[in-house]
């Protein structure tokens, strides 16, 4: 199965599609590629123009959904590699992901969060989707989102 | 206008001069070139050896001064790659900012503070100014500082 | 005296052993290195399966032991670039540390804990551990460790 095609599988799982056009929401860009290296702007949970999981992660929000959170930010990134690149499959590699767990103070399964995005870039992507990751518990998020993800991919280089 | 121009400029609009040394608080460097790829140490809204703007974001700091904090930083850190370059000029892109506020609670505006940075980062660079970017809110900076920012830049490719 | 020999007696010094196999915690890789690049996960300091120092630094975690603990993180990324690459010798560059300190909402050296982990990557690197770095006081940390840190090595070039 190719990426593209697994990514549109992801989608159907999650409930949600991401057809539309994803926005910065500022004076800044989704992405910005060069030579090979492409750095994907942190991405909160949102669909179309709704951030579908807000709040507190250990407090109003579970686990799960939290878990949920992290695989739309990594969805929301990969959309945003697929139209720049065209294809998925122009992914080499995919060095490193940081993800932001909005956290109620006792709170420390950061990383079963971030595991969620990361089973789903792995399950995209396969072997090049291995990634370094560190997750941390953050106070607040823009849009008081329960999840942040960024990343940063390499592209296969341009044929001359 | 040129860019060292424009840098000026900003540094006049602000109200503070960038002309002192900027040093690194430790066992650290401003920043670190190899190739073609600059990492800038996380800069606080310091001028001289004071932090202009301290404490929290949405409690005791308004999003107006938050915002001019944001400035202070990036102002900070193009003030270190001239330094180093010799010229801004010399900058080819800026792939990525992030940008860390010291948050109340419940202000989620993390994104508009991290605007003013990435409006200024633009004014001065131009199209070469357009970057991804992260903002998260946390729960405290060094020196009680409002607002943190670091970045990578890419210099010109220097001639053989 | 070579690298791997002051990290050995770095361990020494902080009394611990790094010789165990050091885990990812989750669907992601210790490191990934593309091209020179290396991008190593974010450390917590944990020692074979525990985590030394965890709680909120400033409130029941001293300076002192988060200091420790930093050089613990330290420690766990030269581990791993030791394993990853045969030896210390090979790395050619460290541009970029990120500290993140789980912080009492008072606390604010978080510049002196990273301090720690910086001056141990100076002692066993010597220049080529010249680094930028951030450092930010977070709300919470996997398994409620103290500190994580992780980092951008460069690897000297591979012979063709």
């Amino acid at each position: 199965m190719s990426r593209d095609q697994a990514f549109t599988d992801a989608a159907r799982t999650l409930g949600h599609s991401f057809d539309g056009e994803i926005k910065a929401g500022g004076n800044y860009v989704p992405l910005v590629r060069v030579g090979d290296t492409i750095h994907v702007s942190g991405q909160v949970p949102r669909v179309a123009d709704v951030v579908v999981v807000t709040g507190r992660v250990g407090a109003e929000v579970t686990l799960e959904r939290a878990r949920h959170a992290a695989q739309v930010c990594a969805m929301r990134a990969l959309a945003l590699l697929q139209r720049s690149l065209g294809s998925l499959e122009k992914i080499r590699a995919l060095p490193k992901v940081n993800v932001y767990v909005q956290s109620a103070d006792d709170f420390t399964q950061q990383s079963e969060v971030a595991d969620a995005a990361s089973a789903l870039l792995l399950a995209v992507l396969g072997p090049a989707g291995a990634h370094a990751r560190t997750s941390v518990g953050v106070y607040q998020l823009p849009k008081n989102a329960a999840v942040e993800l960024d990343l940063v991919a390499i592209a296969e280089a341009e044929a001359d």
